[in-house]
């Protein structure tokens, strides 16, 4: 992808995301975008070989992370797209997770690259819900949906 | 604690989670115990300063990891405890994750220890409900349930 990711879109003071802020340099950069072939949004990572459930498989806490940061771009990507103006123009739009739900299906090889797919199923006001889902080799091995609000401007202030 | 977290327990085959895997050099290693003031297990940990999901606040994957691992390993210990035998002794119970559901309250401040609480709702056959929560500083920022299942036996050969 040579395009820009959402999360490339992101005001700097909301890009030091553990798992998909470009300002976090210990972080693991997830990249979200639109797919070419649908109107799903999706975003690949290859774990890294400590991120072991149990070996041969994939920590679910990293498939949690996965899900909620490719929810938050989508939601944002959604919402911009919903308003027909590019991720570039102001106001921006940036969405914090409210509720996660993750349902492993049957455990993901650890090894391969994890394409994870997402689509907006609902958006209302600040709200906007995503469903995803992971696949690895063609099987779908875990599926999410995040209810996603506008971050309140009160949390860009870095604390109270 | 100097006594043995549920963790210290798992057999070795199972030990190298990211998230609570004595066994996993990179791994987070969290640790769960009973509590001394209730039924409830606990589980400290102080994230990292890179794991921001906005300045100031702790990242959701690293919040839905924790209830992730607190929870498989509080329904392993409610489940020993069940059957009346301490967590060495044979066979080993080991729990996955087959749902995960996480409610974001409020931001987490990213800096103090985090306090894990678990506790087990429902034990029936291979499976046990675990619900969770998340405090700091005396205030709940997140509420966790869990689905957790007994491993299969064939996830334990690292795969096919």
């Amino acid at each position: 992808m040579t395009e820009p990711a959402f999360q490339d879109y992101y005001p700097e003071d909301t890009a030091h995301c553990y798992g998909c802020g470009r300002l976090n340099p210990q972080g693991y950069h997830f990249k979200s975008y639109w797919a070419e072939d649908s109107d799903d949004s999706v975003c690949w990572f290859t774990p890294y070989p400590q991120h072991t459930a149990i070996p041969g498989y994939v920590y679910g806490g990293l498939l949690a992370s996965l899900i909620d940061c490719h929810s938050t771009g989508t939601a944002a990507a959604a919402a911009y797209r919903l308003e027909g103006r590019p991720m570039d123009s102001q106001p921006a739009l940036r969405y914090v997770t409210a509720s996660l739900q993750v349902d492993f299906l049957k455990p993901t090889p650890l090894g391969p690259a994890l394409e994870v797919r997402g689509r907006a199923v609902e958006i209302k006001g600040r709200k906007v819900v995503v469903e995803t889902w992971i696949q690895v080799e063609g099987e779908i091995t875990v599926r999410g949906r995040a209810v996603c609000v506008q971050m309140p401007e009160t949390m860009r202030s870095g604390g109270d």
